[in-house]
């Protein structure tokens, strides 16, 4: 096919491929030309099987190169994919990505419907919003996490959820950053600080980054870090209730935390996604520290109290009285982030959002929440009537079990083809989870229960 | 007041203060300490006004040091804002920020609705989504816009919105990349390679940052680049119908930027997010250029179509064929980017994209589209009724009226103080635009014509 013919063709489609129905076999319609090489042809000698590959002349960005495997997320997922066909009759639970499975409150999911609803009227009808997130959501955030914390509703800033924000948080601090993970840690904090160029290679024999700081967190220490040992880093993410370790760090481990920020010049960044879940007196916010507002910003979401990971919906907390070293407002180049790399989150979103911080709503996520609890209760009693050491789940919706000596992918894997239930692998999160498994407490109460027979089998 | 005493009182006040009612006036209850400097003091004398102000020691992010002033759109709102109390009386009219204001079609906003309903019940429960897109959602995109052009399903990835893909992209492309835009355009390009690291400082002579090449558009060159005369970047950005001069390329021409593209070994960022406001035959897409997927990506959005703005739903179509020079496919390092910075669009939203391509949906889109069109008309009409040289309209709801030597601020302050009309100033889109105003078709029709009786006012 000559080119004029090709162009011909691509001409007399075009106005009925566009919006077109879908009743004509168009997928095998593909009429773009074999490629050429342009300008890229580096060496004499091609292989056979590249002649005709046409490659543009762009480096890969050699950041996104050090990422090592797929996200561990998807990791699961994909493996989970992978035992199904080999168990077809097996009944899998997924007790592994952290995903939430309970019905999402009426009083929020209405509050949505009739956001929707309402679009479709000149009066209800709202186009761009403010990025930030629209005022009454923005007050209502304040006075429901943060009254008395001396936090204002232009310190809040609304998200289409905590992991968005830290990766813009990331583009926000830049390449030459430094960081400080927990470790174990949510892999988002390295994988996103890997992209942005903030560390070295990945070392093979560490299972470490280069250049981020991993601060242990075990058994020993109290899932709190050895602050006394911990290299100063510009930032230092720190996740209370923890994931995946389920730990919640104390009023004094905090007020150690923001002074060794203090002291060191860090900004921390605290992750309270899983605040809700804390039943004692432990702080639900890093500004609960006197002086927090200086070293720290927090970020949050609505995914695990309203059961909002699909619906997406999160905050994040930048004081205005958190400066860089050349006195310029933390919050004013968030901002700008916000409006250049973001929109705003859903309106139909945010009405959900108001609805969760309505009286009924807060009501009805501390049921959901409650709900979950109650899940990890029974986790951690059945890891612990099989006598293993069994951390977190009293104030998070993750159970941290110790198997110590082993792998923790083999351990998974052991689990997977042995009970068809997925976990988490410890070690997905940093080489200081090795040898731990997570079980996440997000299920079916049926769907724990069964998971939980099925342990007591295999580890009885 | 003590350290002590300051625990105590947070200790007390935190399982009231978190999910408290918000009846009591905590607004005044801050009890952080005033701040002492720890290691961030460099200098012998201080001023006085920074003697209690504590700085961390993290550097700014240079990138962001660079960028100048605010981002374009809410500094127009801010002058808007800023317009109102001096003109209380005054009905201000908004043809600037390009927002739309018709309701969404009922059928996408009651699939919104009936999705929401469903989220509270178990049958109709999700939690997390794939990153990607729900697979009838992609399915839909691929034979709704590219029907017979070769993209399969797992090509696209759906997204909050093209403006927060462009700023994945330039994470994904990584800081050494070189980037090329049209002058004027979009600000989101510059403004987030700017971000990235990409470019040199602001040159206040030019009005250009170093290291972008700016792609001069005009009525000389048609507003399609003299490509001659254009030095090779990684990335070509390249909107069409264009933001803001409304200028839809030819088929020719995109002939010649595939062309182009492909000498260089460059990749061209295609945004097409206004592609259905092309009445004739020009392209929509850039994949039914012959060869396009080799070297092209491209950006689209449900905001103009079907008044999404607000409700953040748009795609990128990352076509298995294009390759980095390594022969690594950029979709895959996409993929990783989409997996790790984002979460999906809402399932919500996700609703209400899907319903947009339902036969009645894309019907209900077309009207919305063609009302806005009509829009673009009357204001077509207007400013060549009084004698102004105008471009765009009619294939892109963005009306670009030239007034030759003069300041586009200046016009743009000139129209808002005497027609209360908020407009667009063509040199916030890059120093090409100088000159030049951008008159947005997005506004209820009574708006419209009142906005063009006053225009004819102003300039009679």
């Amino acid at each position: 096919m000559s080119l004029t013919q090709n162009i011909s063709t691509s001409i007399s489609s075009s106005s009925s491929s566009f919006l077109a129905y879908s009743v004509f076999p168009y997928r095998n319609r593909d009429v773009s030309l074999p490629s050429k090489n342009f300008g890229t042809c580096r060496c004499v000698a091609i292989p056979q099987e590249e002649k005709t590959t046409y490659k543009t002349n762009v480096s890969r960005n050699a950041n996104m190169a050090k990422l090592q495997a797929g996200y561990l997320f998807p990791e699961i997922a994909r493996r989970r994919n992978a035992h199904l066909p080999k168990y077809p009759d097996s009944k899998v639970i997924s007790l592994g990505i952290g995903d939430t499975t309970e019905p999402i409150p009426e009083v929020i999911t209405s509050a949505m419907s009739k956001r929707s609803q309402a679009l479709s009227t000149l009066q209800g009808y709202s186009g761009y919003g403010a990025e930030q997130g629209e005022k009454p959501l923005r007050a209502a955030i304040v006075s429901t996490f943060y009254g008395g914390l001396g936090i204002d509703e232009d310190d809040i800033f609304v998200s289409d959820g905590a992991k968005c924000d830290i990766s813009r948080l990331q583009v926000l601090f830049g390449s030459e950053a430094t960081i400080a993970v927990q470790d174990p840690s949510y892999p988002a904090y390295v994988d996103s600080s890997v992209i942005m160029g903030q560390t070295g290679l990945y070392q093979k024999d560490a299972e470490k980054y280069g250049n981020i700081e991993y601060m242990r967190c075990n058994p020993e220490n109290g899932f709190f870090p050895d602050l006394s040992k911990v290299c100063r880093a510009d930032i230092i993410f720190f996740c209370s209730p923890n994931n995946p370790t389920g730990s919640a760090a104390t009023r004094e481990q905090l007020t150690q935390l923001v002074q060794f920020a203090k002291d060191n010049g860090s900004i921390i960044v605290y992750d309270s996604a899983y605040a809700m879940y804390i039943s004692d007196d432990k702080p639900r916010s890093i500004f609960e520290i006197p002086g927090a507002k200086e070293v720290a910003l927090e970020t949050a979401s609505f995914s695990k109290y309203a059961g909002f990971t699909g619906v997406r919906l999160g905050w994040t907390v930048v004081p205005k009285e958190l400066l860089f070293l050349d006195g310029f407002p933390v919050a004013k180049d968030f901002n700008r982030i916000v409006c250049t790399c973001f929109n705003g989150a859903s309106n139909v979103v945010q009405a959900g959002g108001l609805a969760c911080l309505s009286p009924e709503g807060r009501n009805a996520m501390q049921k959901v929440v409650g709900f979950y609890k109650e899940n990890a209760d029974i986790i951690m009693d059945t890891f612990n009537s099989l006598g293993f050491n069994v951390y977190g789940g009293r104030n998070a919706p993750y159970v941290w079990v110790h198997f110590p000596g082993r792998s923790s992918w083999d351990v998974f894997s052991e689990i997977l083809e042995k009970t068809h239930v997925v976990t988490t692998p410890g070690s997905g999160f940093g080489p200081g989870g090795e040898g731990f498994i997570r079980v996440s407490a997000f299920g079916h109460r049926d769907n724990v229960l069964e998971a939980c027979r099925r342990f007591k089998q295999l580890y009885k």
